[in-house]
């Protein structure tokens, strides 16, 4: 049995590939959101006393507090060690520094005959991140969430998460919220707590966006709330693409093949090249490597079931096919890595050149790692401090203005038959 | 019978009246949703004949040829009146004069060692804009969808509307199309033009956007297929708040309100004011100017329903009422309307003065008419040239570069369990 598929280029069997990869996709669950449902309405009813009921029954933990408190976080910081504070700091500032160049400023246009107009931009007024429990507790995400919303100028940052069976919240969690900026730190899990961020309770003020990953629950619950509320995209099954030619290194491309696979057993990992003899030493190479990996299993079934060699002609094909799959992840590991930038038109976050391997950018060099997944990259764009601002147009025209362009305003208010419109217009100057 | 409530600010009537519109939300219809599922279904099976077929049946027109050709396009023009077709190209330059302003550019950043990274700032590749037949088949509505997507750099942008019985396309709407540099327009329109958009057929090539205003099938086709593309927000009723100190002129305000309230049975149109004296005067002027006004039953019922006139203290207190409604449409009409500019936390388009009233956005000045509607200003934002591109990060980091943070790295992926990201960075300096 191989441990990954090898596939030539354009023939049937990479058709298939390719159609096996758009249908990974999860089907919605319908007793979940039957489930959620039921939940969302007893915390809009019942406030705190339904979160403290949920939280005893699901997470076994009768909470003595719903909010984190000062104390909690300073034991959090007792118990973590400071080289990991130590890089989260670094990590925290270059996630600053990339996202500071993100800032949409407000404009303004002037015209003659006093017209003024122009577009203002905010920070949203209030920002709810979920992040879950358990061995899915990634401090890397909560930095990826809280700083860019900081940076937009977000006027307060929540967190919430669920508890451990003694109540306490991860102190690496606690610590890297605490780093981030965010304000406020709630033990709540699950679909209650993003219907307590959607609607509010006594404790938890309703927020205006909610942004993080979480298990099925989570997903369905953001969905059933998303209008009241605004909510990040919810993010399918991950995926890396990486490109080589000839000059890649066999060691480097199996290695970071595999810390795409060991997220999930439905990720994908692609390695796309012109040279079969590289092929054939990065799967050696995964061989080797996946031996002394604590996720092995997940990363061979990953790349059993979703991964592929594919050999192409040329690098331009290879591209083409990146366009295609949209990617998450894509690296470009060739002789010019540069030359291509210009050619990657659909891919969530490009890494190139052969020490840029994705794991960098997913803890420390400043990008979000918060991507588009599953070939959504063809319209949707790394989570940015443009995911938390809201902007407002504003108008003022003079008498004189108007008066310049009141007939050309009634006549297509009247050829669309909205004569109320042109009414608003003519009242003016009769 | 009143014509429109008058309500005392922070009474009970208030409040029930705040509570009211939260509610005025449509709720989604499963059988709807089931029809328009197997529409969707049976277009991706057949393509164009499913789309002939269903035209045929709910349009009653038996398609010769889909896409409208440039022949159907010139005759339209000799359709048109010469002082609309120059309204149209006046509103189409201040459309993108305003808009122009909002291009992102890609950015870059360079550091110490070699390290490049950044962001590339693309438009679209394909977009579909959904345009509704009948009488709400609004040429405005085509230029302010298409103009931000020319602006963005969109490759191709083509529309589909249904057809008349006779087979063919209203000519505002081709005229409108083309004067704003759609591609390509088709016959379609329903669940099946979505669907064809979404998934695309022999004739029509799939987008990755579709946006535009439609019927309650159109709205759910759009949520059904967002996902596989991306999709504009799903408008509610729309709404316009009307602020006024003593010095507002009361024919002016009377109009605008009624502009709203033309628009839908569901619209509402709010006059918040200091002044009793002026609010007797608005109601007084409804009456007169209603009697002349073609929508004239939409109009009062509208104002019946969910419009009201609510008196309050200052005008401190009137914005802050529009910060918790935040509207679609808010006009200041006072005194100095500029001064507020900075208190306006939450509205889709702000409109400043006694000449600026609504229709002049709607129509003419250049912001953006497709705005958040029912509230969800809290969180979003005007259409504009955001709406139509997508981002990609990019990073390089040199082998020195990589080796100055790789301990970093190391223990954020380890602390986090994920040993494979840790490898990744290893095997690099192994």
């Amino acid at each position: 049995m191989d441990i990954i598929k090898v596939i030539q280029d354009k023939s049937k069997a990479g058709e298939e590939y390719f159609k096996l990869l758009k249908e990974r996709q999860g089907k919605e669950n319908v007793e979940v959101i039957k489930i959620v449902e039921d939940i969302i309405e007893k915390v809009k009813k019942d406030g705190d006393r339904a979160l403290i009921e949920y939280t005893n029954n699901f997470d076994k933990v009768l909470l003595k507090n719903i909010e984190v408190t000062k104390e909690e976080i300073k034991e959090a910081y007792s118990k973590v060690e400071d080289e990991f504070i130590e890089a989260l700091k670094t990590a925290k500032e270059n996630i600053k520094e990339y996202h500071s160049k993100q800032v949409q400023d407000s404009y303004i246009l002037t015209k003659d005959n006093g017209i003024v107009m122009g577009r203002t931009v905010r920070g949203l007024d209030r920002v709810g991140i979920y992040v879950p429990g358990g061995t899915a507790a990634y401090p890397s995400s909560v930095l990826m969430n809280a700083v860019p919303a900081k940076v937009a100028g977000v006027n307060e940052i929540v967190m919430t998460t669920p508890p451990s069976f003694d109540g306490t919240i991860n102190p690496n969690i606690l610590v890297a919220a605490d780093l981030a900026g965010v304000d406020k730190i709630y033990k709540i899990g699950g679909a209650q707590a993003v219907a307590a961020l959607a609607f509010g309770t006594e404790t938890i003020d309703k927020v205006d966006k909610i942004v993080g990953p979480g298990n099925i629950f989570v997903a369905m619950a953001k969905k059933s709330v998303y209008g009241f509320v605004d909510i990040d995209m919810i993010a399918g099954p991950s995926e890396i693409l990486v490109i080589s030619d000839e000059t890649g290194n066999p060691k480097f491309i199996a290695a970071d093949l595999m810390s795409q696979a060991e997220h999930d057993v439905l990720a994908s990992s692609i390695f796309v090249t012109t040279s079969r003899e590289l092929a054939d030493k990065v799967i050696k190479e995964i061989k080797l490597q996946v031996e002394d990996l604590s996720r092995k299993e997940i990363i061979l079934k990953s790349l059993k079931d979703y991964g592929a060699v594919i050999l192409v002609e040329d690098l331009n094909r290879a591209i083409e096919i990146g366009n295609v799959l949209a990617p998450e992840h894509l690296e470009i590991i060739t002789r010019n890595p540069f030359e291509y930038l210009n050619d990657i038109k659909n891919a969530g976050s490009i890494f190139l050149g052969s020490y840029s391997p994705e794991p960098l950018g997913d803890y420390m060099a400043g990008p979000n790692h918060v991507l588009p997944t599953s070939g959504t990259a063809r319209f949707s764009s790394p989570l940015s401090v443009d995911d938390f601002v809201k902007k407002s147009s504003y108008l003022y025209y003079s008498e004189k203005a108007l008066k310049n362009v009141n007939s050309k305003v009634i006549k297509i208010a009247e050829t669309e038959g909205l004569t109320a419109h042109a009414n608003s217009i003519k009242v003016r100057f009769n």
